[in-house]
């Protein structure tokens, strides 16, 4: 088959996400994909050399020239703002291009009559990168949950608000000195309002409720409250009735309408939404077969949107491969073509390790456990003696990550040791980190 | 277009669950699929009269017969074990019947059999009911981050295990005895080794990391070790290194090959996943794009089993509705057809609430504000005097939910009472309670 052809408009901080990610994971696309995806335009006013991109993409400041050539396929739209950014896009769907857009302000004020175009052009918008970044969560509400009945969903969809409120709890501060400070890590604009207005979440907002009900897109009537107004002082009080503050946005079926809302929001503790910190983002929803499911992750930044914009495309892609042999478009395994990785045995796996002994109270039983540990190279992470059980004294050792034979070796030579009884615990240990 | 034509094998818990949800949303469902949906035939041994089947379903115990038959597009498998499930299936497939299967067992034993002869006879087997229930972590991984190159997986999988880490943490309790209790419960079977060993784990782990990585399935290389083992004494001085003990499945993408390993893990404690609790499972993805992205929800029970095979169901009607004309399968606001649900104004909603006030050292203030709030109906969950500030004592409750028509203008009440000074606050409360 031949490639499917891009165009994209916008070589900001998400246009050169996208075009970076096509080329990094370049491999793993085509794999998943079994087709080849080729960028032929390139629309922007302000080309970036340092981007070092192929000499055989065309590169314009005419965007309503690209939306009509005919050697694109797919156009991706990165560049934000209204216009012209409707204008291009109405005269793309006209000319029969697939769309994927980041532009979550256009869709939610412009989407009705953009979707109306495409439907009547037989063409698809993709929009998974509009509401919260790297989450697919309009995969998941309109696919992944399609037989549920949706009752509400509630999340935390704008990243600098929930900075905000992260630090506000976690250090007691106020609310315009994070603001500054987020303003000095790029994550709110010179003009904040947007983010902490909830302009931007209540956009969101406007997306989640249309396609968890099936209605049309009504984002001027969400009601929205920004968090420009909450106190350190209130954040402690609820903090007190076992409470957190959230940035929420909420859209709620009610017996008489729905409710669509975004405002700061008090919610227990334990929840796992009341722990969701710094930038991330997740949404909460709640239906009426499977119950309550939640979505974490990267809400914004060039690699997470680069994440769902590609995986538009690549939904895109193989679509318009699909053929009428009823096979489907998804690869049972994911990949069209499978890959023979090793799998490896226990013994040359690595994690880290929680391990126990129980010593004889001895002299020196610590420091032949510990020598022997680092004469493996194993280093120790952390260390604690607990209180005697019986006649034994319990030792802790908290390791980072080594290689499973390395410890196997080690631990056999603990066990022999005369003043350690009894078996040795190992239980593995992983930080989950990055 | 003609309806889909469904055959249902198995009639226990989720072939029940599936005819209900089947029934219980048909209307939302239609609405999403714009296609009529009909069972034609229900295959079982154990007839059941209490689910009052349409008399137009044909019943057969013979389930080979019933893969053969003509009326039926769609062969959903919700009766479990491997014989003869496998058969039939392949029976099925072999009569060009698309699959949905909640076997995980089946597919992590014989799944590269099994897809072999559905790409064979250009069929799909969908199977997002096989893993973590009604999260639709299969799709997330196939679909909704296919631009990612996919790090690891960490995953808690199993639903009865995390009930009795969970247990064993919150209350002190031996494994023996919370095992007991999940019995008893129903979490878990009568011979409970397929849980608490980690096979089932292991079984599901499998699929994962087929997806993941695009591998062939390799349940028999998972290196699987269960809880049986682990004791309260661990559980609790891992808790003092700020740990919490959980069993994952973790599948990790390593210098020299694939790591597969189900074990119990010390994780930190302000990961979310050391937050997931009870018979919950959530699944956390480290891809190179996204970052970590988390998925959480009922890993198993009748109704979100169920809502996974439906949206299977949806998906294949979606598919096999597909037309050339470039449209694409997923309507735009997720629903065919579009609703006129009403939105309602702030004034009709409903939500708790946070109240501050500030109020003069005065008696009886408290019980004129209590007093406003009764008369309007409104109920106290909380109510707490904190320390002066200035000249001023700072009263905070939390209400129940209410109208906000109620609440303002109780607040406007309380407002103009003369012990009150500045502004009421008024801070929305969720209890994101099913």
């Amino acid at each position: 088959m031949k490639p499917v052809r891009l165009a994209i408009l916008g070589l900001g901080t998400v246009g050169g996400g996208v075009l970076e990610l096509l080329q990094i994971n370049a491999a793993e696309i085509k794999r998943r994909t079994g087709r080849e995806i080729q960028i032929t335009h390139v629309g922007t006013r302000r080309p970036r050399p340092d981007l070092n991109l192929d000499p055989s993409i065309q590169q314009s400041e005419d965007l309503l020239h690209i939306a009509r050539q005919s050697d694109v396929d797919v156009v991706i739209e990165v560049m934000g703002g209204i216009h012209p950014a409707k204008e291009v896009l109405l005269e793309a769907i006209k000319n029969g291009k697939h769309i994927v857009t980041a532009n979550k302000a256009l869709l939610a004020e412009h989407g009705n009559e953009l979707f109306k175009a495409a439907d009547d052009n037989n063409v698809q918008i993709a929009y998974e990168a509009a509401v919260a970044g790297g989450i697919p969560i309009i995969k998941v509400i309109r696919e992944g949950l399609a037989a549920n009945r949706i009752d509400w969903v509630a999340g935390i969809i704008n990243g600098t608000g929930n900075f905000i409120m992260t630090e506000m709890r976690e250090k007691g501060r106020a609310f315009a000195d994070v603001l500054k400070e987020a303003q000095e890590l790029g994550y709110a604009e010179a003009d904040p309002t947007f983010d902490v207005e909830g302009i931007d979440a209540a956009h969101k907002l406007a997306m989640l409720a249309s396609i968890a009900f099936g209605m049309p897109l009504q984002f001027s009537k969400v009601y929205t409250e920004g968090i420009s107004k909450i106190t350190a002082q209130d954040v402690k009080y609820a903090e007190e009735f076992g409470y957190r503050i959230k940035h929420l946005g909420i859209a709620r079926r009610a017996e008489t309408g729905i409710e669509l809302r975004v405002h700061p929001t008090l919610i227990p503790e334990e929840e796992l939404l009341a722990n969701v910190n710094g930038v991330k983002n997740a949404v909460l929803v709640q239906s009426n077969a499977v119950g309550p499911t939640l979505y974490y992750g990267a809400g914004a930044g060039a690699g997470p949107t680069a994440s769902a914009v590609v995986a538009d495309i690549i939904d895109i892609v193989r679509d318009i491969s699909y053929t009428e042999d009823g096979a489907g478009t998804i690869p049972h395994f994911a990949f069209e073509a499978l890959s023979d990785l090793p799998i490896l045995s226990r013994e040359e796996m690595t994690t880290g390790y929680y391990i126990r002994v129980n010593a004889e109270d001895e002299t020196g039983v610590l420091a032949d456990v510990t020598t022997i540990l680092s004469r493996a190279g194993i280093s120790i992470d952390a260390i604690m003696q607990q209180t005697r059980l019986k006649d034994l004294i319990p030792i802790v050792i908290l390791t980072d990550p080594i290689k499973e034979s390395i410890m196997d070796a080690a631990l056999a030579q603990i066990q022999a040791l005369p003043a350690i009884h009894g078996e040795i615990v190992r239980i593995r240990l992983e930080s989950l980190e990055i």
